[in-house]
């Protein structure tokens, strides 16, 4: 069976969850999606994560995005799923639920009334006593889900969780934090850090040590990309690429209207049917539109130009 | 079919969810609980709200839950049900289901990403379209859910959505809002207005038009008391009664703490076989413990000098 | 010179700041709060604290209202002064002119955006250099600051830095909190503890080992009676003049209003000239004054039958 | 005398404010800051704003900064001043000030405890009335304040309050807001809108018809070019450039970190003696100097291409 482990590295993209125009699941979309994806590069996939549309899904539609997506990745890639909940009853019960369809392992954010470093230690020390020997990836997003950890209190739950295997660090962008967290001394053992916001300091990012990323862009191909040539020791190349889609990223990256964004791109380019998000959420207007496809003539432009 | 409407009045308790030691459903404490209510003067009861700790059920046990409770009152009273969530299809789901099961009505509160006006009535108008001709309850409680509905949205979600029949007012305390509420000329029509904050300050409420409360509290009887000699126009001794009371009701209101304490008190009363809440959630130590006693042993003695 | 220690107690009451009708400053207002303050049995005063209205007055003003009653004061109590400020040369500025003024100490909020253990002691650290000797209290008020500090994080502040000599304990009300910071071992040396919350705890707070209170309430009077007669033993008697008291302090603790019912109050009771709060401030209407009347009218009659 | 209108366009620079190595005031550092503004392109400045850290000066700090600014500013752009306070008094006594040191007028942020639109422009109303015929620049930036204004809360205020002749626009990004406010029909009258958030959607912000920039950054030329180009309708050019600064503006615009980017980028560009910020605040490590001095040898390179 494939698990998550510390020695994961590249790009795991966060999935959407692509919806017809009237809001229903498109389980074809799934399909589509997920060949994409691969073929763009991603080495993993992190389904029912924020962007995902998780929280606007019911429990059965969960079940049935997931079962479609693990289906089709067919063990190509590890594929982790976000269980995020009030309660300990509902992380277990998602949990099992997605383990046993055959994902790799769960990601973990913590609730926002966490607010010392006891307490965040103490939350994610029952979460990993209740999902046992299940890895988990934790979730660092302060701008979501206003808890801030330190590199201490992140240590903390490294060194006496085995199952913590991975950090998404999406902490905005806290580059500070990897490099303390990769400095000597500071974990017990050397996980894998993925980082978010979109990719928009991933040249940075992976100079520090983090392994890839753990986020979503309609381009996953820049990422991807980004992984690639960094390992080859070609950072002037990753960031020439990098620069070309910035202004798009930048685009995609506003809260609120970023996953419209996303969703927009992503269907024209032919990856899903329809741009719709689930209610609640927001629709592109023309002028923004607009924006985003002279964004696009004008990065697919600047690529010719690099190649 | 028993269904909320504007005439909403009494006291509808906001039902704890009794689980055993071990952190599994108690359906018979259900049952224990619902008879308590009822004897102890409930005119309502209002069940998966927050201190139902609701978040912490999966949807299978909220299903189990909500019908032994509908099964148990059998009609005596109406039955509203929490159906707050963070996408629409949870809570369509959600709502039919209760419905259903024959629950009267449904609560929803805003989710806290909304902050202005417009986004507030927007939200209201689209949910009231997706659960139709249900009745709902409007929960103002910005203490929990950091969104703010001044007088004039509050007026314009229940004068354009005519399913809006009742206000659980719990803004802290907000009373000024009740006499603004209640003003000749705010709202097109009369709406039921029930309180919360454990009934800290429902004497103030009544007088300012209230129409009672929807909260819990250990002892719900103190509530349906003031209700009651309100009614009378006996205003001393409803708050004769109510001062009894107050030194738990203060006690119990306590943030973080206070559902540990109703729940120590209730099984201590025998209602409920043990006071356990669901994790993550809060244990008294044995000096709280020996607090609540003593507040109880106080307050049993004040109610026998009144009698 | 008088300067504060570990061994404060009692009743250090938070002044509030007299204004004439029109929001001038009320000096010979001062002078009689004072007075009424030191008659009413407190063992210290605060003054520049959020409920005396600090953040609303000029620097000058601040200097004047300091100076006023530092001078009626006459050392016959020690006088902490608030000087939490965004900056540290405002926090330095302040400090040396009320320590020049003859202020016993200072008291210091963290800043809203300190969030884990380690920023939080990394910022008392700062500030306890910059101020040297001044001896400080440490404010731990999570409802107004959104700061929460733990127990350990309190231990090590204490633990590393002499200057902090007292914690003004206002976490919701953190019971269990006191608890742990009396436990032996906790803390290397014992530090003063005075609770908030307008005394709305203060029984309970004092079983478990706090000295006193540091907050406001219109009938400081209750306060003292408590503390007086739990240092005699006699927690019944304390409990018995405390529920008397009850019904008000928990109307005037109603976030919001609260600073408008205290010093209407106060007005009422003759103290101060004008009831006025400073701009942006609340006004209380007619019907709010109504029940305020009704609940000092009621304690009175609840004296009386206890003495 | 120069006053703040609603014709301001071009680019506002909110000025940093230089300390020396030790935090004392570098008050030549601010006259070689106004020359370098000046040629960079600056049609205005503002003074004493977030990014400036005004809340670390003292009162008398505030006037020595604002008096040397305005002096060697002589008259040649008009000069706008934050003069945001928790009180009134506070409010009326700086606006005073630099309005007699010759500020054009006086930028304010609502105090973060507003929610409902009618908090909002209720705040508003009382400021106007406070500071009489001084023009306001109405500071719309949720991330910071955490209030959010709807359009039509904005233009309720600006509908009502003459003396308000400029919206900075801060809402990230919000370019819905610009479009809307720019509808015929939603103003009574056109006022001044100018962009905030660095400059990172200035295009966007220019096409959907802002004025043009109101913000931060180590490169103020970007932002005057921006603007220049959009008026001679050559917005490809426009975007060329813009696009060859983004990777550092993109990296300056961190929270928490962004300002010592600024300032480190200031001093190596010459402008500034030092690059330190008041404490509280940010060093930068040694890392991440080395990474923003990469950016800026990127940006010339590209720069000079595109000549």
């Amino acid at each position: 069976m494939m698990r998550l482990s510390e020695d994961a590295r590249g790009v795991y993209v966060i999935a959407i969850t692509p919806f017809t125009d009237t809001g229903a699941l498109d389980l074809e979309g799934c399909d589509r999606l997920v060949d994409f994806y691969l073929e763009a590069g991603a080495t993993g996939l992190t389904v029912l994560g924020m962007m995902g549309e998780a929280p606007k899904l019911t429990v059965e539609e969960s079940r049935k995005v997931v079962g479609r997506i693990l289906k089709r990745v067919d063990r190509r890639v590890p594929v982790v799923a976000g269980v995020s909940a009030p309660g300990f009853a509902q992380i277990d019960a998602l949990t099992k639920m997605v383990m046993g369809d055959g994902a790799a392992g769960v990601m973990i954010a913590p609730p926002g009334s966490l607010r010392t470093d006891d307490q965040i230690v103490g939350y994610y020390t029952q979460v990993a006593e209740l999902i046992g020997d299940v890895p988990f990836v934790l979730q660092d997003f302060p701008l979501a889900t206003g808890v801030q950890m330190s590199v201490s209190t992140i240590a903390r739950i490294v060194n006496t969780l085995p199952t913590c295997v991975c950090l998404k660090h999406e902490d905005w962008p806290g580059l500070a934090k990897i490099t303390a967290l990769r400095k000597e001394g500071t974990l017990d053992r050397r996980i894998s850090i993925l980082c978010g916001n979109g990719g928009m300091f991933l040249p940075e990012e992976m100079e520090r040590g983090a392994d890839g990323a753990m986020t979503g862009f309609a381009y996953p191909e820049m990422m991807a990309t980004v992984v690639e040539h960094h390992a080859k020791g070609d950072m002037e190349r990753a960031r020439d690429l990098f620069d070309a889609y910035l202004p798009l990223a930048r685009f995609e990256q506003q809260p609120g209207l970023g996953l419209a964004i996303r969703k927009y791109t992503l269907a024209k380019r032919g990856i899903i049917a329809s741009p719709a998000l689930r209610k609640p959420g927001n629709a592109l207007d023309a002028t923004t539109r607009g924006q985003v496809d002279r964004l696009i003539a004008r990065q697919e432009t600047r690529l010719k130009e690099l190649n």
